[in-house]
């Protein structure tokens, strides 16, 4: 008789196994090394939590000292190759495959392994599609995750960044895969339950709190006199006129200073209460002169961001909150929010090629994709109409028919012609095909593609690439907002013109927009300090952003 | 001083008033509806669970029975619109808008009230689509959810139709809502915790167990052998080309026929490991012979099936499954790995038109989306290559440049020309478009889009929209499968011809299949009690299946 529960009887091996080094599931923080060896099989998939911000950093510490004998060849499934260890267990042959989403700061060091081969790379993905995958071919033999805090009987708490957390444990218990929490401490009632104790095998309290980035503080001072001209630009030429409610805001500076427009400039323009009133977004700090002065309806968000908790817990209204009042995130739900809910992405890239299409790939980094490409592009299965997606709609396809014609999602790109370090934005072809053919990929890894892309966003103007009616026209309206840069010095004048004629491009000037306007002044907080002060003293910047 | 408090302020004063009529969060049956009246406003946003399988009965009658003159003017907003209760509360006035995905059985009267305007209709959606909304604007002030057991602290256990629940409370509770339960028994323990107690704030013991439907339960007996022979095609011609590995298959004879032809047909051309591995799929009885004979790797469900709960237990294996031994499903998860993580769908439709759009409305029925329109898109957010993938992208778009050409979602319509009662299912235009005229709707309601269409497979053969070159080779390769409808019968004999000559469309014996040989002899079950029978006895088909 066939076996079907070759799954269960590992489990409950590895349960088994692990117990031994075990109080129940409580693990002292010098035998997680050991219980690994127990608990981990050589080519299992394993999820070492890994976000976007919350790192499970003690167990990446200890999967790092296993013995190799015992525990190798694993393919590791996370979404975020963040801490050095995550690539120092490829460099020691503890792990061989990778399956992740984002790399940020180790997009350098990810790069050169791939160059070199230590790693052997699945894909690059976007995190909803890799957690798709987490229930269909890459479901994680063993998570190793990270939580605040834990009860006697393993109820989890994780605190305002839930982040990943429960799809990583959902698609791994489930499946009779192993759980395995880090938590900063042990307590008698958790503030909450964000993980149900029978979900999670082994509890270790780590000797200190988990790491956590503050990926989403800008620092407003850092905001430039061009940066708040495309804000501007982006406020009256495509919110305004699209009537944009729902929305995400990208990572990035661009944005920020949208953000602290929207009370100033914004407020001029009378949009109060008409744009920007529903969010997919992390707790921006910059969004707190919105929040406070009555823009903002409602936020849902991924993750949390560091100091922002105190004012979190005192705006519910605005935040998802748990019972214990801190944020509840949770980043599946949230990409699931920016996809199918939202009716504009908007962001920035390092590079726009001839065609649209945008990468934050370079010959030497490889960041990764993030949320990006999931919010940043056309849902095909949406099927609820709203007025700037049927606006989208119309302009891409006029002669289409009414009831058939489908509306089409904002995604607007941000930026200056010329990025860091003077670094022209736009170029003929993009790094990431230089980079696709030294690793053999069968797909570049292109972040959003340019037939997504509605709106490119430059201190010389708006291209709304809807009203292009060819491949031509698409990159001469592009051309026609690249500065100059030598992408934007190579237009066709007359074309150009003609497409500004036809308002495809436009110009500060045919907006009303006198880019001299385009100062600090208009910004709602200049400062972190001003929001601080914004927050009425309960946004606590993390201290690499105090300088008081 | 500005309140950020509403929603919490308001939270706690229904659950005092609640609370007057409970003892602690458990209410008696009798109760209920004075609860109702105490906990839930006018005008609020209420999820009246309403999944596709599982149903929140009692809830449902007790709303009903509520005073209008307290409780009136609700927005529902509920993925199914399934039992007459959640019409008859628009008839009563209790309800006023509806946000829904789902009307099957209620597809008729639906279809009557919103022509008599009894209902207010916000928009039609596909699953994911309005679980995302509930994240941003179509959060729900009220939960009204269905459990099968409540331990007395309140955690609930779903049991194998976990479906919707999760998603639905998280909304609610983490933005200051009320979850008030109905559970089938109140126990010591629960055999897992579905639900955490405290995102729980009012259960209630219903005399009988909630209601549920056999929904993904097709007969083998019934299937024909023209449905026998487009299944022949599917497999031979799209299933084995491509290589698909990880998909999704809509409810319907023709698919039920493909799972029943895997473990003959099938096996006859050695695909099996090759093809049809890893499915998100509820527990559709009709691939128990494929899972019995070592076809199916993985099974991620939606929702749970009524009889197969033994058969899942048995097969851990295969099946998501708690640590208590029955299905875990996911409908949210579900719906994403089927949109992200599958390489293809499959799945029938009632009328499919010259550009290939399709839907299953008719001018007298709406049965709303459910998944299909998620499933059934390209997911353009999809970063990671795979085979089908990359060959479906390749035959589009033959003149890209490999690494910036992206893949396609493999897309199927499978049917025959004349449906039931010999309706023909090619239109020269779909009844949903009188239908949106009629309601004034500014989308018709389109289930999948022509552009989104990959195959379409008839008894005549397969039409491969991914080779045709544009709009004119497109409507001749569907009017080529046409079969004898009038759409079909209008051919351009010539056209169709070249179409064949460059196999764009692929008749039965192009693939060598005799449409002869499409016999009933080759499922692998004939009936409900080969099913059984297959399953070891394990698998218990509801009496409506059972002639036995």
């Amino acid at each position: 008789m066939a076996n079907w529960q070759h799954g269960r009887e590992s489990r409950n091996a590895r349960i088994e196994a692990g117990a031994k080094l075990a109080q129940g599931k409580f693990v002292a923080e010098a035998d997680v090394t050991r219980l690994m060896e127990a608990i981990i099989r050589p080519g299992d998939r394993v999820c070492l939590e890994g976000d976007n911000q919350k790192q499970a950093d003690l167990l990446s510490a200890a999967l790092l000292a296993v013995d190799v004998a015992k525990v190798n060849n694993l393919h590791m499934v996370q979404s975020g190759i963040v801490l050095s260890e995550h690539l120092d267990i490829f460099e020691r042959g503890v792990a061989k495959k990778l399956d992740y989403a984002y790399s940020g700061p180790q997009s350098a060091r990810i790069a050169t392994m791939l160059f070199g081969g230590k790693i052997e790379l699945g894909a690059v993905h976007t995190y909803l599609e890799l957690f798709a995958r987490y229930f269909i071919d890459l479901t994680p033999n063993v998570a190793l995750i990270a939580a605040v805090s834990a009860d006697h009987d393993g109820n989890l708490y994780t605190g305002p960044n839930t982040e990943d957390t429960p799809t990583v444990v959902e698609a791994t218990t489930f499946k009779d895969g192993i759980v395995f929490a880090q938590v900063n401490e042990i307590v008698d009632h958790v503030p909450r339950v964000d993980i149900p104790s029978d979900r999670v095998h082994f509890i270790v309290k780590a000797g200190k709190p988990f790491f956590v980035e503050p990926l989403f503080t800008r620092d407003p001072a850092a905001i430039t006199e061009t940066q708040i001209l495309t804000a501007m630009l982006a406020i009256k030429g495509v919110y305004a006129p699209y009537g944009v409610r729902r929305l995400n805001h990208g990572i990035g500076f661009s944005t920020a200073a949208i953000e602290l427009l929207l009370p100033t400039y914004g407020e001029k323009l009378g949009l109060r209460g008409k744009v920007a009133s529903q969010f997919a977004l992390n707790p921006h700090p910059a969004l707190i002169p919105a929040i406070e002065s009555g823009w903002v309806k409602q936020i849902h968000s991924f993750g949390s961001e560091v100091g922002m908790d105190s004012y979190i817990r005192a705006r519910p209204d605005v935040y998802f909150t748990g019972p214990d009042g801190s944020l509840r995130s949770n980043r599946a739900f949230c990409q699931v929010a920016g996809l199918y809910a939202c009716d504009m992405f908007i962001g920035s890239t390092l590079q726009i090629d001839l065609q649209g299409n945008s990468s934050t790939v370079t010959t030497s980094r490889i960041a990764g994709f993030g949320g990006a490409p999931n919010m940043g592009s056309d849902a095909r299965g949406r099927r609820h109409p709203s007025q700037p997606w049927l606006q989208a709609g119309l302009e891409a396809d006029p002669g289409g028919v009414a009831p058939l014609r489908r509306g089409r999602k904002l995604v607007v790109q941000i930026g200056e012609t010329f990025g860091d370090k003077n670094i022209p934005l736009f170029v003929e072809k993009l790094d990431a095909l230089a980079l696709a053919e030294k690793l053999k990929l069968e797909l570049a890894p292109v972040m959003i593609y340019g037939d997504d892309v509605t709106h490119i966003i430059t201190e010389e103007g708006i291209a709304n690439l809807l009203l292009c009616r060819d491949a031509n026209e698409r990159e001469q309206a592009i051309r026609g907002v690249a500065g100059y840069t030598d992408v934007g010095r190579a237009r066709d004048l007359n074309l150009v013109k003609q497409l500004r004629e036809r308002r495809v491009i436009c110009r500060p000037e045919d907006l009303d927009i006198d880019p001299l306007d385009a100062d600090r002044n208009m910004l709602a907080a200049r400062s972190m300090k001003d929001l601080v002060h914004w927050s009425g003293g309960l946004y606590a910047p993390p201290t690499q952003f105090r300088n008081w």
